[in-house]
């Protein structure tokens, strides 16, 4: 109680913190990222955040591991330059090249164990599919994460690598769309998946395409919205302080590269969230 | 006669030079620009080539004009620090952003140029199609190019995002890559062209799928086959002087980045051509 009492009195000294308003940093190698940014905006109203996309060097999943890892650690670094809280990896394939739950001092949190983690939570039978760039599924990230969690689920991937520019042209709920999803899915549907992984942030943005393929018996998992239960977890238990402050927040867009089309799908992607700022940063 | 006689008997001075075994240097994004690698490796079977694909920064076609020109001055000040000759900008995209015909004291040589000519020149109608990259499309370079050789002629284009990731996936001769060409190709063809540009390295890759769509009637032009001749041209005039040494000659082939996938593809593009040498190089 003494405590309490001095902490409210002496608002000069050098407390403990009981908020935190930096904001939450995200990153992703483009516009793939915004679905998770959007969750995490509608999830925490109250928190800022600050998104980079790396435009100028997307994709990153036809890249090696190497370059991959070094990307992401220049990515990192900005937003920790940037005073962030914590970072979110909303890139699979960047994800699967930081393993770490911390870096630099800030908790990191990847889209691997929170999509595996979910996946598990949901599949009836643990004939678990897994989607993503060619880069995420060579990785063998999911599987060997979901492996970790449950021995006895049995994991089926598949690379598809048109899947990116198809979003990114905005030919979602498309007839050649759901074409090139049968194409790349028959393979897992072959083997009676109950459960399908989107291992790719840009992926949520062909989600009718997909269901269309995978009908109303086999779930989809959002790595986006599984993320989002992890920093909520932290958040109750204290290893992420929330802001308090009752002004408005602040969502903040920075890409590496400035780009009409790029503007204009980012607006449609993150509604009914609003960037209050969108401006092209050199990392 | 004297000067003559003076050059052939004293060999140690420093005369002009009669030949050049320094290489080309040829780059682009990625993998694309392999197949005018190709068409200037068979056209000219004693010249040595070194080739640069930016494989960890592709594709260009997305991005802006600034990066873009970043880039290719990157990749020029590589090749030009190994020491070639002349450098061939196999990239339409990075073409639009390069327009000088020298650079750091080397002739440059892109595919504007060539191509816009080449259309002209078996044209019959004077309506030209354009396919090409989101960046080159909207640099107008073609329209531009095509109309201060010629006023008359009227251009239509088209950017084609999807075909770059469909040559990469290796999606050619592909029903579903037959329907992307022909959404693709619809308007052009509405209106009527008989000439088609194709405005990107990559698309030679895709050349059945789209003669199947633009029929017999109507004449291709490959960037590739056009810019040989101009090469050709400046040998013959003197502006390069060609490599007369009888050891066979060197085509090497560097990256940016590594993959498996690239190097598989990069051989099936090159055939009959073969690499003597495959490396990844930190730009």
């Amino acid at each position: 109680m003494a405590d309490k009492d001095s902490r409210s009195h002496n608002k000069e000294d050098s407390q403990p913190a009981v908020e935190d308003s930096r904001p939450i940093g995200v990153f992703d190698s483009g516009i793939g990222g915004l679905t998770v940014l959007k969750e995490l905006a509608l999830q925490f109203p109250q928190e800022n955040f600050l998104y980079l996309g790396d435009t100028a060097r997307l994709p990153y999943g036809s890249k090696s591991p190497h370059t991959i890892r070094r990307y992401s650690e220049q990515n990192i670094e900005f937003l920790q330059s940037q005073n962030v809280k914590a970072i979110v990896i909303a890139c699979n394939s960047a994800s699967t090249q930081v393993p770490e739950r911390e870096f630099a001092g800030l908790p990191v949190y990847n889209v691997i164990g929170p999509g595996s983690q979910r996946a598990l939570e949901v599949s009836e039978g643990l004939r678990i599919g897994v989607l993503g760039t060619r880069a995420t599924i060579n990785s063998q990230a999911y599987t060997k994460q979901i492996h970790s969690l449950n021995p006895h689920a049995q994991v089926f991937d598949q690379a598809c690598p048109l899947f990116v520019p198809l979003a990114e042209e905005g030919w979602d709920s498309d007839p050649v769309t759901n074409l090139i999803v049968f194409r790349y899915l028959s393979s897992l549907m072959q083997n009676q998946i109950d459960t399908l992984i989107l291992g790719c942030t840009h992926y949520p943005i062909l989600k009718n395409s997909i269901a269309r393929v995978t009908g109303s018996s086999i779930q989809l998992v959002d790595s986006g919205e599984a993320i989002a239960d992890w920093l909520e977890e932290d958040f109750m238990a204290g290893r992420l302080l929330r802001r308090m402050n009752p002004t408005p927040r602040q969502v903040d867009v920075t890409t590496t590269d400035a780009s009409a089309h790029f503007t204009e799908l980012a607006h449609r992607i993150l509604k009914p969230v609003k960037a209050d700022d969108f401006r092209v940063v050199n990392i």
